[in-house]
């Protein structure tokens, strides 16, 4: 099949088999397209954060529009785009020590950056034999890894990789998750500004010490659709924005049609007169993410499986394969849904099924590997 | 690596690459040897439910020690099933209209029960030229999918099966998953009993109308764990008893020492003096079960990574990749989570880790396709 070349004889989406995850690929490119603006029009390189999607062909698409190398959560997903031809990959994930055998291998083949939050994880780096571009992960404020912006820790960290023979500092990054817990776009836009007022601290830290603090890089899907400016930042990491979901659409990061990946099932178990009915999306296909809403669900039903518009009816609880929706439905009924999280979706699927409107064009392989 | 043969070369678990599922050898067998004795003692066939595991090496030693076929959810597993030389698989998930034709070229390979609780649902496997063994999934109270048992429909569909010139009704089927929201093992007793009574009725009602049941099946892990008989039943179902989990010893099915899989993970950062740290045990590893404690958490910790005694620590939140550990530790530590669920833990991974005691003795791959 070729995407670029949808033909009258396409097969439409209502034939697939389900549970399937679809991608609009008209969404996708427009999406990937505005971020990629975005990133020109601030100033920064735009690294995407493949984890959302674990897909090469995406990958290609985010490089193709100017992405400047990719980052990755986990050395499986390093792997895999080296395997694709990705030369460029920041392991964005605090360094794991029984993994640094396996992630000096690949450095010595592509540049690999790896993120550190410690002495003992420099230390470690320092015992292998490998070029390791090193990243000193920060927190800004979200309190989940990395030193804290203002502590005197990155400077020793800094000064620690500098001073070791095969470790070069390419760079300092965070990422302001808590964007995702703020509860208005002006909250998000104002924990976006903390972030990047916390990485050009760094950097002035790092240089009135002497240290040359290489890329200060940053970034959250939330942030980005928020942020005035990035001055004195050079590159952002977002990831999400490639798929969106119901949490970005909540967040006001976008609407529901810049959402592209949603998830095709069928009703299998229907009462007549009952206003609820099983289809088959559970926990393996939608997750158990609960979403930002109260009462919580797993996931928001669109009024028409074609999409487009959400309606009132949602998938009120899961079991491994069962999804629970509200709504009179008949047995064999298609039914779309659009995932609170995009992320743990994904990675439930081994492809996504592509289309352009209702015609399914390719199929790609999602690269959900652990090992 | 021979499993029966574990050498004094065998690797060490804590040299695993993280994070890892272990599987415990030891563990396993036992509980397979235990629910095979039970099922024999109560006098009814062992059809486990292989979507816990998604495992040839398990499901072989399930058969191996007297199950008479095995229970899939998705037609994905029956596939990978087939393929691996079973021939006697039941798919316990309302019939998918969307894949009633791969179902039929399955069918025509192995014996493959398919499940129905609807007219539609038998009118869709008539349209097919295959030979279905048909299954009507009875309601006993559980209330997610299946004809009430109490409802004549059961009859009306039962009729129309055997009316049809290639469908033959091999059984009827229930699964009691409300014993999992038992609050006492002696609340668990009195849903598995009703479970039971339900499925003699159904047989006393079908028989009533001349039509022969075939076998009537049944069975959770709880349910099986604290029924006191099951006179009438031919057969059980029970899945998570091969593995166990963090939910089971709550509901009284189990001991902690029963469980066979844990989640080995790696501390990543820890600040000094925090009682907290991060560990590569996301969301992506344990799943976002929280199961059902209060407050919630998405695993426990053992004491000592070797395993055996729980500690006071859990994994109070989680991200893709991160999860955010109770307690104190240094930056390079192995920690031992017990997951809530198994069954989704062993979706998010490619390979259990098969130990005896801490050697590594074996890996046997988790059949995890969707397609």
């Amino acid at each position: 099949m070729n995407a670029g070349n949808p033909s009258a004889a396409a097969p439409d989406l209502f034939d697939l088999r389900t549970p399937a995850l679809i991608l609009d690929l008209d969404v996708l490119e427009n999406n990937l397209r505005v971020m990629q603006d975005r990133a020109d029009t601030l100033g920064v390189r735009l690294r995407p954060h493949v984890k959302t999607h674990k897909c090469v062909e995406i990958a290609e698409r985010q490089r193709s529009r100017g992405a400047s190398g990719i980052t990755v959560s986990t050395l499986a997903e390093a792997r895999v785009f080296t395997e694709a031809g990705f030369d460029d990959i920041l392991w964005a994930f605090p360094l794991n020590l029984s993994r640094v055998a396996e992630a000096a291998a690949l450095a010595r083949r592509v540049e690999l950056g790896v993120t550190v939050d410690s002495l003992a994880a420099v230390e470690a780096l320092e015992a292998e034999d490998a070029p390791f571009s090193v990243w000193i992960e920060i927190d800004c404020g979200y309190g989940r890894s990395g030193v804290p912006y203002d502590s005197g820790l990155v400077v020793e960290i800094a000064r620690r990789i500098s001073g070791a023979d095969r470790l070069a500092l390419r760079g300092c990054l965070t990422h302001a998750g808590h964007t995702y817990s703020a509860d208005s776009p002006s909250a998000v836009a104002v924990v976006a500004e903390e972030e990047r007022r916390a990485m050009v601290e760094v950097g002035r830290a790092l240089r009135a010490a002497g240290i040359e603090p290489g890329f200060l890089s940053l970034g959250s899907t939330p942030g980005m659709s928020r942020v005035e400016t990035l001055e004195g930042i050079d590159e952002a990491r977002p990831g999400n924005y490639a798929l969106y979901d119901y949490m970005q659409t909540r967040l006001g990061s976008c609407g529901v049609r810049d959402c592209a990946v949603t998830v095709l099932a069928t009703v299998v178990s229907a009462r007549a007169g009952s206003d609820e009915a099983i289809a088959d999306c559970g926990a393996l296909a939608l997750s158990k993410d609960m979403g930002p809403d109260d009462p919580s669900h797993y996931g928001r039903l669109f009024r028409d499986p074609g999409g487009g518009e959400l309606g009132d009816c949602r998938v009120t609880s899961v079991s491994q394969e069962h999804g629970r929706l509200s709504g009179r439905y008949a047995v064999g009924e298609k039914v779309r849904v659009l995932p609170n999280h995009a992320c743990l979706t994904v990675a439930h699927f081994d492809h996504f099924e592509v289309v352009r409107g209702r015609c399914v064009v390719d199929r790609w392989k999602i690269r959900r590997t652990r090992d």
